[in-house]
């Protein structure tokens, strides 16, 4: 049976079935009585959490475990700098947020500036030094405490990391490797190892800090292979497997599986407002009917209505969307007007995104490791 | 037909063909006219050039070229720790210090102190650092400038070496990695991605004066297949190919082959006298006769007799090597006699040696690379 989906580091593609992946990456799903556990330390829980964008995990309950003998984690993610920031890499990075605030927890933020350059022919490490730049603006714009957040950047940073990097390649194979990742002869020396450097900010602190500390990596399920693989080190060079935390993909406008930086109809958060609307407008996908009457009639659908999906990534207000959704099905709500809300909604979070990554040239300096 | 000896990277064993290597590495040797045409600049030859043991090379014209339209190149040698120096070891670099003042050229010295914790399994990170150190002394102690000498330490130095090495893994395949070194699906990415770093030395000046720089190397040569491979990618990140002059190997004491460090019956820089009159005693191979009276009769044999190649790689008066030479093939000068010649010539070359080790530690600021 041909496979209708994949989801790979370097390719997502197809109508992804998430309680699928959960069984063949091997990893938890996030159920209820998790999600109450987690809600006795924050106090709440955070959109994405409630509507299951973040539906699985590993070694989660460990990690509370541990945080609850007093052994406090620290949360890592990352950004690989190949293109302005999108839409789409905002998801893990607002939750990071959130669990960096209701935790009281450290960030390491790792920007890989070497992975796309490895991976992708024409792109040069000058394009990728731009975007890091670029990217961070938007990290910050998201609001981290510089005092509890660090940026990683592995060609700068390659002094701390690369030492750590060739203990995790010395345990991996190249035919484990291939295994992971889908190498061939054909690939370049670099892309080989760079997994070794993904892995390093999952025990960085614990070197620097000469302790043992839990990791937990919010992280799109596409980067599971990575950390699959440092999973499997990590005992191996004495350290904990890190835990994680995993979301669904910010659809792309019309076609669905994952929102890339590298193909057309990307909201970016450099996008103005009348780009933002006329991406919209022109692209996203619509669950809605034929001809105005059958709609009234028939209503929409929102589950495959992209413009009622961003709002499920966007909207924070449970009761908003909720009527935004009956209203939608009842057919009291056209497709037009539906993508109107979602292009009023964006516009404002873009507005003072882009306000705040203004202010955020300033603070680089702040985030960036001594 | 099956081949007598291995000449790799990492092995190196049996009774070398040293023309044959120059064919099978596609190398040059160095003709009479390319001598002539060095000590043109150097006033005189090294005896190490004299006696052919730098007995190849790789676009050494083409560096004279450059050098004499006043394109001045660097040197660039190194030495991965794994062990305390042996006088095999000593012997590029001694005819690297001669380069370095007839030239008046800057040299890097590198330190690849991950290379031998990934092909070995039992080296530790922590061995390999403190080898690092022992190694530095004797590099010092031979007397390098320290106005015109850098070293690069692999894991200290990432931050300028490990951007420079994904521009060159970016342009090697697996493939071609696997065809230069014999890699295989079990061989690690650290081990995989290493030849990388070991050909940033060989660029990485370039770089740093924003122009394009020759660059010689020498090195014994084993570690060829490195910068055949290096010399490949060069030209495609806009960097000139290296050019190389290459060193046979100081035999081992009792096998032939290569010293080796790893193996017994090596002569280490920091053995006391004692020490180094016993393994020669016991273990240098003989080039003797069966019985004192065949000796007298038909001589030694001095092209077998380690003693005597010993004292080929480190007495450099002509004179006094032929008169022993001729003593030993007219069975004049037994082969205990001859031991007692080489000991005394190491012994004394080592106590300055040790003297001079001692007086390194307090340099060493001097040579890192700031």
């Amino acid at each position: 049976m041909k496979k209708e989906f994949t989801v790979t580091p370097w390719e997502v593609k197809g109508n992804i079935d998430y309680n699928r992946l959960i069984k063949e990456f091997g990893t938890s799903s996030i159920d209820n009585a998790l999600l109450k556990r987690i809600e006795k330390h924050t106090g709440n829980l955070h959109y994405l959490l409630r509507r299951k964008i973040f539906f699985s995990h590993r070694d989660l309950n460990w990690l509370l475990d541990e945080y609850e003998k007093g052994n406090k984690f620290f949360l890592y993610t990352g950004r690989a700098p190949s293109s302005h920031t999108h839409l789409g890499h905002l998801v893990p990075w607002m939750f990071t947020k959130w669990l960096q605030d209701k935790f009281k927890v450290d960030l390491w933020f790792q920007f890989p500036d070497e992975e796309k350059f490895l991976f992708k022919d024409n792109l040069t490490l000058e394009d990728t030094e731009r975007f890091t730049q670029e990217n961070m603006l938007d990290v910050i714009a998201l609001g981290f405490n510089p005092k509890k957040t660090k940026f990683l950047v592995d060609t700068k940073n390659a002094d701390l990391m690369y030492k750590e990097a060739i203990k995790v390649a010395k345990k991996i194979t190249f035919s484990t490797a291939k295994a992971s990742f889908g190498f061939t002869d054909e690939t370049n020396l670099g892309s080989i190892f760079y997994t070794s450097m993904q892995a390093v900010p999952a025990f960085l602190p614990s070197i620097l800090k000469n302790k043992k500390i839990p990791c937990l990596i919010p992280h799109a399920i596409d980067q599971d292979p990575h950390f699959r693989v440092a999973r499997d080190v990590m005992p191996k060079i004495n350290q904990y497997k890190p835990a994680s935390i995993h979301c669904r993909f910010l659809p792309g406008l019309s076609e669905g599986g994952k929102m890339s930086g590298s193909e057309g109809h990307t909201i970016f958060t450099v996008d103005d407002q009348k780009t933002v609307s006329n991406k919209i407008r022109k692209y996203a996908f619509s669950g809605g009917r034929n001809t105005l009457e059958e709609h009234r009639k028939k209503g929409g659908n929102p589950d495959i209505d992209i413009s009622y999906q961003y709002l499920t990534f966007f909207e924070e207000d449970d009761k908003k969307l909720e009527k935004t959704c009956n209203d939608y099905k009842s057919g009291k709500l056209l497709s037009g007007e539906l993508k109107e809300i979602l292009i009023e909604k964006l516009n404002k979070f873009l507005k003072q995104h882009q306000k705040n990554r203004e202010k955020a040239e300033k603070q680089i300096s702040k985030f960036i490791l001594k």
